[in-house]
């Protein structure tokens, strides 16, 4: 089996070499991600400077290849230019910090894997809670594994990803899995003003995991909650309930 | 009316300085956008560096704000530091060039108006496709006002926004509007792999708007036959209709 595994994080990352380590049983893993960490870039990609591809070693090991690029680059990237044949799956992360609600979409993590996805291979995104009583991100990649088997088992449908949340907990004490949805309203989130050396001022955003908002079922309250989180994912934004809705306007004198 | 227009060609690009011109009779129009360029950028938002704001001049009147930020920072920043009263409506374009399909994703653009919809205010996306045939900015920004009034009139229902693509051809050409989905296919895109002085090898990401697949009612299929196209978008990615059957996976002992 060919295994794809890329972030984020950077190449370097915890993250990433305790997933292929994790999984490097499975078949073979091909390690492509970004030289550096490449958080909170979303879907970019690169067209307005050339891209590289360099290998990288790591205690004299071969542990992939860097890419000057985001997360979707180096999917792009490694499928048509590194592996030699196509994966079979495609695993993002582990990304170290959770990617749920509207952060999904801020996400290098998820969008490499939405990358994957739109490319027509089966993918998911794994990204562990960060907090200070739980670090131990070997408990998230055996969590990964189990769902990396899983899709090998059951398939995942043409358009469709996985987007997994692991909360930052002792394996014994995580309660287990949710199938949650996106939370779709907005956390709350502040600009810090500050003046530097010269007078002028600047700009630092500080976002949240805090919403006004609560609701079950979904993949924030899951984490919270001390459950996994799986949420199904397409990329197809099309509106589908206001689709109808919006053909009933009176469009007449539009072009004119 | 308060209106908030950003864009993610740059502050200094045509295509929003037509669409202030058109519409700023319609109510106060407040203009936040990148200093420079920033197409491809996908939902990027910046907490790795500071952002600044600086009020731009273009012979001697004072057009709007650059922020050194992507399209959405540009939205955010807008919203909680720059405008005295929150907008009525929020407009991002006109860009030069079409988002449609999977190119929504990559797009700054859209991005930008789907940052305003998580904010909870009614937002478009505006662009113009490119081509050699027909290039006068000045026709799509007439349809992005009509398009705008639209909105006012019937209201936009909470977490949905529109992307418009409107085709590069006359008024008198344009067929029409239809209301499309995403078109959900890839796109072709091949990497030219150049040799530098060095001899070192580098890569150019090469798009294209050109699929295997072709499907009435899509957004690209609209344009390419001279309408314009409304897609009404959703920033939920949840995939509901596969969301029962992974709940159905044999899910024991995937926490060990």
């Amino acid at each position: 089996m060919q295994i794809l595994l890329t972030n984020d994080d950077g190449i370097y990352a915890p993250g990433i070499a305790a997933l292929k380590h994790m999984i490097q049983d499975l078949g073979l893993v091909t390690v492509v991600a970004p030289d550096v960490e490449q958080s909170g870039v979303g879907h970019s990609i690169t067209f307005s400077h050339p891209l590289r591809i360099r290998e990288v070693q790591v205690n004299n090991e071969r542990i992939g290849y860097g890419v000057n690029g985001s997360p979707a680059d180096c999917v792009k990237l490694a499928i048509y230019e590194v592996m030699e044949k196509k994966p079979d799956v495609v695993i993002s992360g582990i990304n170290m910090g959770s990617n749920v609600g509207i952060h999904i979409l801020y996400s290098g993590t998820v969008a490499a894997a939405v990358e994957a996805s739109i490319m027509g291979f089966p993918s998911i995104a794994v990204s562990f809670e960060i907090s200070d009583q739980y670090t131990d991100v070997q408990s998230a990649a055996r969590v990964a594994r189990g769902v990396i088997e899983r899709i090998i088992t059951h398939k995942l449908p043409a358009g469709s990803l996985l987007n997994i949340n692991i909360p930052s907990l002792p394996p014994d004490q995580i309660k287990g899995i949710k199938i949650t949805r996106q939370f779709a309203h907005d956390f709350k989130e502040t600009f810090e003003r500050r003046v530097d050396p010269n007078g002028k001022t600047y700009y630092w955003l500080i976002g949240t995991n805090k919403s006004v908002h609560r609701e079950e079922g979904t993949d924030i309250n899951a984490i919270n909650e001390g459950y996994i989180s799986i949420t199904p994912l397409r990329y197809d934004l099309t509106d589908n309930h206001f689709h109808k809705k919006i053909e009933g306007w009176d469009w007449k004198g539009i072009v004119s």
